[in-house]
């Protein structure tokens, strides 16, 4: 009997070097061991109040069939309201899509808008699936190498220097340096995509975490952008799998019809359960608190424990180490740190294949005691104190 | 300012002509209108008992994060269970998938098992998003002519007389048709799949709706199959948006990372309702007892009104009919049903682009009393009684 063994090439994306260090800690927690997790990129709260109690209230109210593709007409009414609340801007409900996640906004976007051999500039460091994505979609990419000096962020000219380009994907804040682009920035990039023909996708899931200023939408400077974001991160609901697009006007019916067959519709008690997130504005404004004061206990902390080169971390909830200084090899020196100091963290190949050696994400998305602890046990690591590998330690 | 105004080729999928239906009889209701009905492919009740309880539970004991790619290690393990209890099978949940419905699999699969140009038999009449999903993708399709005498079913020889295939992929029961492949005919498809050194993906989102004998899976017979299933439909959690696939062992690692990248987990609250759903036999059955009464009034009734040409309809909860002794277009005849009768149903055109303009699609997923009342208004429709429109009706 002949078994077929097939798989194919566009299949062989690469595997996440973070899910290493999750699987290490949770053996290290499973034999007794206490392990801080830096490395996780999610909120360790839950859905806001209001979300819960809506989608409970649902789960009696009847049944949750399917809803049309684009999402419940009232959550894409509300969206386009939350652009007048969080930019001044009027956004009809009918240019928002909701999907399943972000996740499924890449897909929808990259399919209405790539061919294959199309070729789109990402940014590095940035979010590994952008690129593995593009490339299960027989999709090239042009990596746009960010320099430290900059805060990590795309420059025009490096952009311009990519070469042909039918697509733009930024995000800002970003994962992992937490950069974010300002509007003169934006004005630049976008006019840098409309000379060379690209679209323009602006990846938008950590907005409503900022330090400093708002965020800043690439709809605000560019009408035409492609924008992404989540109910993930600022709303707290990364398990519920729910996030949405807003496309120009003559996206939408291709997109529509592309998510009828690729996803039918988004998890229906996710849109309710969204919806409601979206008028608990206090709940999550508490917890952007948190993530502040966790920021700012890592930034007095982190750098009296070597880690003293640090990107922007205006937004989102991550801060990006440079630890070449510290280590030949981040994987190394992450997994010494789990090992040792009992503190996960991820390193930076994921974000960067190029330089990922050379880098470390922390996150403080978990709770405020657990960054205080974190960073004692960083501090005493690097010190020496914990353990006697300090040599290897400091390779 | 240039505007890009980009659209790719791949992303220009077909539209599903049963949204026609569905916004005129929305429409229609929106009018006053009563409607029975009959075009949609979902049932009316909601996810069992326990599954509500379960999801209830969960958001009121703590966050619901990401879970692993894979789905909840429990989950997985209950499904491997569900093979001994369905099919006799042992299935290590090392096998298991858990997706984002069925809708994930088939993407999983495909990008798994399959590159740009390969090429895919698919059965006509079928579910569209096969077809549309693999186009999207850039893989071929080789579409099989079901024939009417052999209940739809796709024969060997047609398989062999498609060419070259990569993969062949079959639905049992069969949406539209409700026909079923019992295990000698799998036996002989998955030989001619081996034959042609192709993958054999089987649709079995319908098994446990059956009226006859159990449904066969194809791993009873081939070991190497790729099995997609779903909670949609036998434990009515379509809109949850949550299936599994059973994988052969090499397929399990690239299935894995192409599910971190595309959808880093299945909704959380949905794998937690649905691990509760598969101990609520009794509520499903309960429910598989009313599609079988509904089943036999619509056997009984539809000949009356001169719908006498049906598919098998061993599974599923579909009647397919075939209507070209009645009308010359389905989707004329659909929409003067829906005006003049006030019942819904499904022109053949999305599952058969050929020869879907002489064929309709009933669903008896509603209630009992729904079937009662659009066979009775069938009846009275096709024998003239209802409105003054008797010769256009019998066009």
């Amino acid at each position: 009997m002949v078994i077929s063994r097939r798989l194919s090439k566009r299949g062989a994306v690469d595997p996440f070097i973070v899910m290493d260090v999750m699987e290490a800690a949770r053996a290290q927690e499973a034999q007794g061991g206490d392990v801080i997790h830096m490395e996780v990129g999610q909120p360790a709260t839950p859905a806001p109040a209001p979300a819960l109690e809506a989608a409970t209230r649902a789960m009696a109210a009847g049944p949750l069939g399917y809803t049309v593709a684009l999402g419940l007409p009232e959550l894409r009414e509300r969206i386009a309201r939350l652009y007048r609340e969080w930019y001044g801007l009027d956004i009809p409900a009918e240019r928002v899509v909701v999907t399943a996640g972000s996740s499924a906004g890449f897909l929808l976007a990259f399919l209405a808008l790539f061919d294959s051999g199309d070729r789109v500039a990402t940014v590095s460091p940035g979010y590994p699936s952008y690129r593995n994505i593009l490339h299960a979609l027989d999709i090239e990419t042009a990596s746009i190498q960010g320099a430290a000096e900059n805060g990590w962020r795309p420059q025009p000219a490096e952009v311009r220097a990519a070469g042909r380009i039918d697509g733009l994907l930024v995000a800002s804040p970003s994962n992992p340096t937490g950069a974010m682009l300002d509007r003169a920035a934006l004005v630049e990039l976008t006019a840098v995509a409309r000379e060379a023909g690209a679209a323009f996708i602006s990846d938008e899931i950590y907005h409503g975490l900022t330090y400093g200023g708002r965020a800043v939408s690439a709809l605000e400077v560019a009408d035409e952008a492609i924008v992404i974001n989540s109910f993930s991160k600022y709303f707290s609901m990364t398990g519920w799998r729910i996030g949405w697009m807003v496309v120009p006007p003559e996206l939408v019916r291709p997109i529509e019809r592309l998510a009828q067959n690729f996803f039918i519709c988004p998890p229906h008690v996710s849109q309710v359960a969204a919806l409601a997130a979206l008028d608990a504005a206090e709940e999550c404004e508490s917890r952007l608190a948190v993530y502040a004061r966790n920021r700012e206990i890592l930034l007095e902390e982190l750098p009296k424990a070597g880690f003293d080169r640090l990107a922007p971390c205006e937004g989102a909830f991550y801060l990006y180490a440079e630890i070449d200084h510290l280590a030949a090899d981040s994987r190394d020196f992450t997994a010494r740190m789990l090992a040792e100091a009992g503190v996960a963290a991820t390193p930076g190949h994921d974000f960067d294949p190029v330089r990922g050696a050379g880098t470390v994400r922390f996150s403080f998305a978990r709770s405020t005691d657990d960054m205080i602890e974190g960073a004692r046990r960083l501090r005493e690591w690097r010190g020496g104190s914990i353990r006697p590998s300090r040599t290897a330690a400091q390779t």
